[in-house]
Parts: C-alpha cells; structure tokens; sequence
C-alpha cells in the first residue's frame, strides 16, 4: 500500500510556489473576466448599469473623490489620469483616513467612489459613510460580492479577479486598473467628451491587454538577476511621472510589504527636489519610462541618476536602446497604449518584489504585521 | 602688528555652526515680519490687498489648485487644510511637474496658487502659465521680491523669510505656512464662512508661534541624543495624521536632503497598509502626535509601532504621559491651537534632521546633488 499525501494548501496553489506567483500569472485570465459582458469594441460602447448613472446624472457631476487605502489608493490615482483625460470630470483621490477627518467639502453632485478589494476596509467604509451623510451619491469598487461597502453604496462595479489569498494584492489591483478603464469609458460617453472612434480605440486597448501580460510573464530571468544583484540593499527608489507615478508608489509598497525592504515611490520631476541627494552606488532606482508623454523627461531624469552613480533599473519599451545604454537592468514592455501602460509596467514592478523577496526567504504569502483586509482603523 | 583674519562666511553665520541652524532659530522673528502690518487682532481681520481679491471675486472661486515641489508642497498641503477648514473652498494640491503634464482641469473661477521660495522654480513657473494659458487667476507665495513667478502672476503674497542660504528650507517654509494662515483667514472673511470671533482667535494663534518656537528653540538635548542614537540607521519613517501629516513628509524629506538617510513620511492610517511590514528593532519611526482632533487615532498608531519592537521618536504636547509610556525619545511641544500646530512642531523635525546630519558630518548647507533652487526641469 503506497499512501499519497495531499495537501490541500499545495493544490490551490496549482504549482506555484506562492499564492502571490499564482495570481500574478492569473492576471490576463481576470482582466478578461473583468471586462466580460462589459464592452463592446464594434460599438464603442461600455455598459456600467450597475452603477446607476444615466446620461443627465453623469452630466451634472462637478467632481469625483475617490477614497481608498493602500494598493486600491494606487488604483485610484491612475483611474484619476483615465477619467480626468477622457470624461473631463475633476477628479481627487484621498486616503480613506485622512479624508474622514477633515470636514470634505462635497455636494450633492459630488460621487464618491469607494475602491477596496475585500468591501470590508474600515477606514474606507466610515469614508463613504460620511460622504453620504454629507449628501454625496456612493459608489465602490469591490472584488467581494456582497461585502458591506458593496452593500451600503448606491452602485457597485465588481472586479472579477476572484479570490485573492496572497496579503500583496496584484490581481485586485489590475482588475480595478480594468474596472477603472471601463468607468472612464463610459463616463466619457455619458458626457459627451469622447468620440465614439476614441472609444473604441480604448476598448481595443483594454481587450489586448491579457496578451501584452502574457508577454511579460514568458521570462523570468531579469527578475531572478534583480534579486541576486540587489536583494542586499538596504533601500530602493521608483521613480515614474503622469500615469505611472503611481504605479512606481505601487511597486514600492509591494517590495516594503514582502521583502521588508524600505522602497520609496516618487514623482520622477520631484527627484531634484531632495530624493536626489540619496543617490549613491548603493541605492538601487527603478525607473518606468515606457514611451508616453512624459517619456523624455523621464528619461532625462534616469540619466541624472546615472551621472551621479545610481544602479538603475529600467521599465520600458522593447528596442528603446537609450535604456540599455544608461541602466544596469532593463525590463522591456510591449509596446501597449498610454491608456493601459499602467496595467502591463505594473507586473513587472510585482515581479521584482516577489523574487526578491523569494530571494531572501521571507514569508511571501503571509508578510509579518500584515492583515489581508484591514478591517480596524 | 598682530593680524586678525576675517572670514565673510562665518560672520554671516553669526556664530552659528550652519547658516541651516542660523536660519531654524531666525524662525520666530521671520514669521513676525511675515504677520506684520498684515494682521490684526481687535478687528479680527487679515488685510492681504496684494491678492487682488475682493468680496465677489472670493466668493466666485470655485476651487483652489496649488502647484509647488518639494518643501513647498508640504506647505501648501498644509494651506489646504487650513483654506478647506476656514473658508470652505475645496483646495487641490499638485506636484507642479505633475500638473503641467496632465491635461488639468480648471474654470476661470479657479484660483491656481504657486508656491516657490525663490520664485524661480522651472515647474512651478510652466504650470502656472499653463494655468494662465487654460484661463485660471494665478497668485503666489514667493520669498524673493520680483522673482519671475512674482513678476507673472495675477497677485503676489511675501514671505519674509529674507534670504536663505541653507538648500535645506526651514524659515521659507514657516513663513510660507503663515502666509497660508493669512490667506485661510483673509478668505475665510471675505468668504462669510468665518465669523470674526474666530478670526480673531487665529490670529490669536499665529502671533503667538514666535514665542512657542522660542520655547522649541531652548533645548537642544533631546535632538543631541536622538542623534547619538539614531544616525546610524538606514531607514526612518516618519508618521501625522491630519494637518501633521504634511509635517511628518517635510521631516522625513530634511532627513533625506542633508543627512542622506532614506526616510518617508506616511499618513499613520495608511501604515497598517504596508509600512507596518518594515517595522523592527532597527527602524526609528518618528511619530508626530500632538493633542488634535486625531490624537487618539495617532496614538493608537504609536502603539502599535510599539508592539513590534519599533523604536519610537514622539513629538507631542508638554505634559502628555501616554507618550513617555510608548516612546524612546520624546521632544514636548508647547501647548497651541490645532491651526498652527504645524508651525511649531516642523522645528522639531528640522532640528532632528540637523542635529542628525552634523552628527554624520555631511555638508549640511550644501548637500550632495542639491541645488537651492532647481531652474531647471
């Protein structure tokens, strides 16, 4: 008799070594649930019933906020840059815990927007709790169907990335990065700001991103080579302007939550301003500079970081030699457009934390002092 | 014949070992130039005709966007609670070499504020004209009289901070805060959101800042020891909820512009999201906790610093015994009205910083990479 032992732990994992690994590469799958039913390229239309908004209420809107805390803030911000850019509407992001203690100014024409993966983030929820006592319209952005926020706002716009185990959220956040792609869409519509051509353009956009993840995840060798040259270093900087600042706050949190490493994200055009005064030959800086608008800038800053002895790791596009000759490491990106550059640079930025942090040993699914939802102020 | 030798240098420093520490303890005499003849108590009124705003022009700005980089952006992060809270005019605040590449979205009811000690600063001056371009009324605060950004804007608020050579800003930054003190209450009158009794009460509270620094600028034993304790580590974070959070970011960028150790700041709600991963026996977490409308959150925060063997610097009010419980070091800070809190409690992390950096022996009036006024992109 031979006994076979099955761990059921191991077997959710599907191979992977961490749940993190496994979500990581279920991305493209989840980004395709998310926008399932969703859109429709031949039309240029996005259909968003489930948050309640026609034609005359998405005109009369003066402003949104987004509320949110952590990897979802993130989010947040670059759902910012896509509705600002394409639905005209002003738009602010606040950290849940800051905004419900500082007497917000909304009105009744403001949306609130809630994003939270779990529906249970407490600082979150006591947000849009004030900003619908304070006379705003709720909406949210959840993962967790029939979570409390989900349940208290006046719409709902579901990720479908499915269960998330791994404390680092990743696949959250790119489907909310989707979800935020979609909401923008739709709003420009809805407000006549966007030319259905434009629209589809987007569309298009958002549905070939699964197969530009696809591409970033066939080779695993930049990142192994990251974590053997820099998993020793005490600090890490990432630098990256307009969309893709806030990814580089993104992949700044995932190595400080996995690896303990204190890694720092910053506006590129902000480095002249103090950060620059760390740059040695110990600092490692992680610089995303995909070609968008901001790429000469960027890149400009790269070279400043250069000429003073920083290890510069770069993100950017396939073929852009310029990188190859000012960085130690480049990891190249598909070309992708600006729109969606945020969802495809972001994989890179989580892959360098997690084999990093596999580099060093440290529990990756379950980072000490960390909760997956933070269910208490 | 015996030959006294005369040096330009330290004579300009008065005796002080750093033009830097020169200009922290010129503090409470550059905020009294900055108030006056600007203020006054009995009538409960703040008198700013360079703003060139009248009743209806106040009462028609539809928002606030302040544009500014590095330690002013902290100030005017600080000018956005104090404008929010007393005049009730929604306020933005944007990295100015984020802004001007971002599409922004402004009325001609908004008011678009540079913010810039040298009124030099290259992106600070492009966003403001591309606010100009897209119709926004521009103002600043500026330092330097007849700065290009003074020159081109729609109205003009002085510090006077008078010249400071340090790159690290301390006076700019305390008397740019009192002309944001100024400018919350000026409004806030014209605006009919603020009766005058409490005008007066502010204005109470920002003539009294000069004696309260006074009082921060006696002991300089506290900063001595943390320095002695403190300067070899790698990391600080730095952590304030509400109108001290932008003070916790400006210390940790001081820390980082002349001690050239990796320091952030956080929002202490935001810690449980991830920073609270780096936390162990090595990592100092400065904590800003005065008596405020927050304190019972940010103590909370502490103390969970503390439960994970966090070292714990706590800059609180005179008198606070939880403190002494929880923390390694505490600096007590006199007892003051939540509006200029930050006023007083910045000195503390500007001497931390100092106190840091003289201790390692870097530059500290010219630190490595640093220029005092970036005119370039």
């Amino acid at each position: 008799v031979k006994t076979i032992s099955w761990d059921p732990i191991s077997a959710e994992k599907q191979g992977y070594k961490h749940f993190m690994l496994k979500e990581i590469f279920e991305q493209p799958a989840r980004i395709i649930d998310t926008l399932r039913g969703r859109v429709s390229v031949e039309r240029g239309e996005v259909n968003l019933p489930e948050l309640a908004l026609d034609e005359d209420a998405v005109k009369a809107i003066d402003k949104i906020v987004f509320v949110a805390c952590g990897t979802s803030y993130f989010a947040a911000q670059v759902g910012r840059y896509m509705i600002e850019q394409h639905a005209r509407i002003p738009v602010e992001v606040e950290l849940a815990s800051e905004f419900r203690y500082r007497d917000p100014i909304v009105s009744a024409n403001t949306v609130v927007i809630g994003v939270s993966q779990s529906g249970e983030t407490a600082d979150t929820l006591a947000a849009l709790r004030e900003a619908r006592t304070l006379g705003a319209r709720t909406l949210c952005v959840c993962n967790v169907i029939e979570s409390t926020i989900a349940r208290e706002s006046d719409g709902v716009l579901y990720t479908h990335a499915g269960p998330e185990i791994g404390v680092a959220s990743t696949k959250a956040f790119t489907t909310q990065l989707a979800a935020m792609g979609m909401m923008a869409i739709c709003l420009g519509r809805l407000r006549g700001t966007l030319p259905s051509g434009e629209a589809r353009k987007l569309i298009e956009a958002l549905r070939e991103v699964p197969a530009e993840m696809e591409v970033m995840l066939r080779d695993m060798a930049p990142y192994e080579a990251i974590a053997r040259q820099f998993s020793k270093a005490h600090s890490f900087l990432y630098l990256g302007r307009g969309n893709q600042f806030p990814i580089a706050a993104e992949g700044a949190l995932k190595l400080k939550e996995i690896s303990y490493i204190h890694a720092e994200g910053y506006a590129a055009g902000e480095m002249k301003h103090g950060p620059i005064a760390l740059i040695d030959k110990q600092l490692p800086v992680v610089v995303l500079c995909p070609r968008n608008r901001v790429y000469e800038k960027t890149a400009s800053n790269l070279e400043e970081v250069r000429a003073r002895g920083g290890r510069i790791i770069a993100i950017g596009d396939e073929g852009d030699e310029r990188l190859e000759q000012f960085a130690d490491v480049v990891i190249r990106l598909p070309q992708a457009a600006e729109f969606v550059q945020p969802l495809i640079s972001v994989v890179a930025v989580q892959l360098i934390a997690y084999h990093i942090a596999d580099f060093k040993g440290t529990d990756v699914d379950q980072p000490r002092n960390l909760a997956k939802s933070v269910t208490v102020e």
